[in-house]
């Protein structure tokens, strides 16, 4: 029976949450699929080292606990506004690419330079910054998914790419919250699931959160899409997205621009779902988004075992750019824009969810 | 200083040979690259398990080994010609997708049943078809890689899908024979080698034996190709093929179709280079072709660590089709076709090496 609209979908898991102390509470995800384990992070140097291991990641996930760590800063023994601040400069250091953490670390800085008084009092608004983002990143994320879901049918068959999922943000997801939400109505849906080397996010995470969810499941190695689409065995693609341009171009990561070529010769629409703060209007276009290049070892070990020689070169982009020709719909909060792009959008301009 | 063309370049690595008392002797890749381990095969039904746990694989390996194998059928203790036809038929089921299996058993069955007299002749004429078809081989890879290395100029960047060389036949290789030709005459390339999952025979056998013969190697993962070629930084996409139908559609790897598909947007030149015993006139096109699918572990665990949930569905078809449309140059031992693809060239048609 459909759920009425209202109704916010239940999250799968907690990606990022406050602890019941007010510690910042994360699923390792570096442990997923073969073990679910919580970790509370007590500091901004923890925090920062568990996102440049990925033990969180995705896009708004970062930027959430990002902002949440830096509360510690505040929060911790001869804590200073410019300690603070130095911790807000270790922590938008940790990956360069996604938007949403530069942004969030902003958005914290301006609350506390609009805060008067003692760091005491800093802390107190830092914490209610942080909440006030985690809480908008859930809302975020069901809105995306209530936009998103009006695109999916009865018995379509969704393609994903790394993981845009509960797992990536506060909420429900990005590029599966509509996923989640169309399940939730009974509409029913396969997911086919990118692994994406070389993390493997698609095998670790989505494949778990979507199966943990009765979602039914497809996994694939990234080499298979191709094939699939040929065979008409592909409805429409979805991903999420670290980075939009201003000129609709979306950084996300590698392997997301092969598969829009792909999906654009074989004529399946190209979805990519972000919350609208991934927009960077100060960013013109793709060319200029800085690609993180990550550790050769990412690509020469697989689950710690070697699986290439010694002594050969490695390409390790950790992200890629699509340029906004081959995508066909946005999905953020404020709606579902059909291509071109749009900067200037609010939610009024776009039609309502069906 | 250039090698005068006669010389024939030496191989890197012998994948299949006989050993020193006649036993087929394969590398077992299964080790590779973390060891180097030579395995004799004692029958048949060792040289079916070796062909289905892919410790000896590629196109025309697995059609000369499984010859060499036949003749181990007729000189086994009480061989007759059904016990010969025999391990024919389970040499035949180990791989459906590769002509080159059936067409080597098929030509070494005519040889059987050309030969009169005692099942002791017939395994002495069986070992002259065998080492015939493994002299060919070599030849041919040979022939291959004459013909293709007029096509790479110096300081080319080439991608390469899988494994296409010296561990893919008994010889230079197939897709990688041009290279090694034309890094023997002194023009500089570089190969980007795809790492191919599930298997990775691309981390694991091509980088290795390009890194073994001094070639330039860098590897990255399946889904990083696209975001290459759209920086300008691949000049051709070589790969191999298990069958070429008469229309000229190509069965390879999977994620073959995928690359042709991003070759063909990016105008990248798309080789396909094969023994011309891979051309299988019987198939019309590529629909006709069996597509071989393969356990699920291969996608759900890597080096025998399990790196997705249990319970969720796998694809995992281990090949795919090339249309020909896609394909700008074959490659075989009769010489370089520009598409379109024609079946009945001779190599007096095609213009000689440069």
């Amino acid at each position: 029976m459909p759920q009425p609209r209202q109704q916010p979908v239940p999250q799968v898991v907690r990606a990022v949450q406050w602890s019941p102390d007010g510690a910042l509470r994360i699923v390792d995800q570096r442990r997923l699929p073969l073990e679910y384990v919580e970790r509370d992070i007590d500091s901004p140097d923890d925090a920062a080292e568990a996102i440049r291991t990925l033990a969180v990641r995705g896009a708004p996930a970062i930027g959430v606990a990002a902002a949440m760590a830096l509360v510690q800063a505040a929060d911790a023994a001869h804590a200073t506004r410019d300690s603070v601040r130095g911790a807000a400069d270790l922590l938008r250091a940790t990956r360069p690419t996604a938007v949403n953490l530069a942004w969030a670390l902003d958005r914290m800085l301006v609350r506390a330079d609009a805060t008067p008084g003692s760091i005491h009092e800093v802390a107190i608004a830092l914490r209610d910054e942080a909440t006030a983002i985690l809480e908008e990143d859930r809302r975020m994320c069901q809105a995306i998914g209530e936009h998103g879901a009006t695109l999916f049918h009865q018995g379509m068959r969704v393609l994903t790419h790394c993981n845009a999922g509960a797992l990536a943000t506060a909420g429900i997801g990005t590029a599966l919250a509509p996923v989640y939400v169309a399940h939730a109505r009974g509409v029913a849906l396969r997911v086919f699931v990118d692994e994406t080397r070389p993390l493997l996010q698609g095998a670790r995470l989505t494949a778990w959160e979507l199966a943990r969810a009765d979602v039914p499941v497809t996994l694939l190695t990234d080499g298979m899409a191709a094939s699939l689409m040929k065979d008409g065995r592909i409805d429409i693609v979805i991903v999420g997205a670290d980075r939009i341009a201003a000129n609709g171009d979306v950084a996300n990561k590698v392997g997301t621009y092969g598969l829009a070529v792909l999906a654009h010769h074989h004529k399946v629409p190209f979805v990519v779902a972000a919350p609208w703060s991934t927009v960077d209007g100060a960013t013109p276009s793709g060319d200029a988004i800085e690609i993180e290049q990550r550790d050769a070892r990412e690509v020469t070990e697989v689950v710690g075992t070697r699986i290439a020689p010694e002594g050969i070169a490695v390409h390790n982009a950790a992200f890629d750019v699509t340029p906004a020709a081959l995508i066909t719909h946005y999905v953020t909060d404020r709606g579902v824009q059909r291509a071109p792009f749009h900067l200037d959008v609010t939610s009024a301009e776009l039609p309502p969810p069906a």
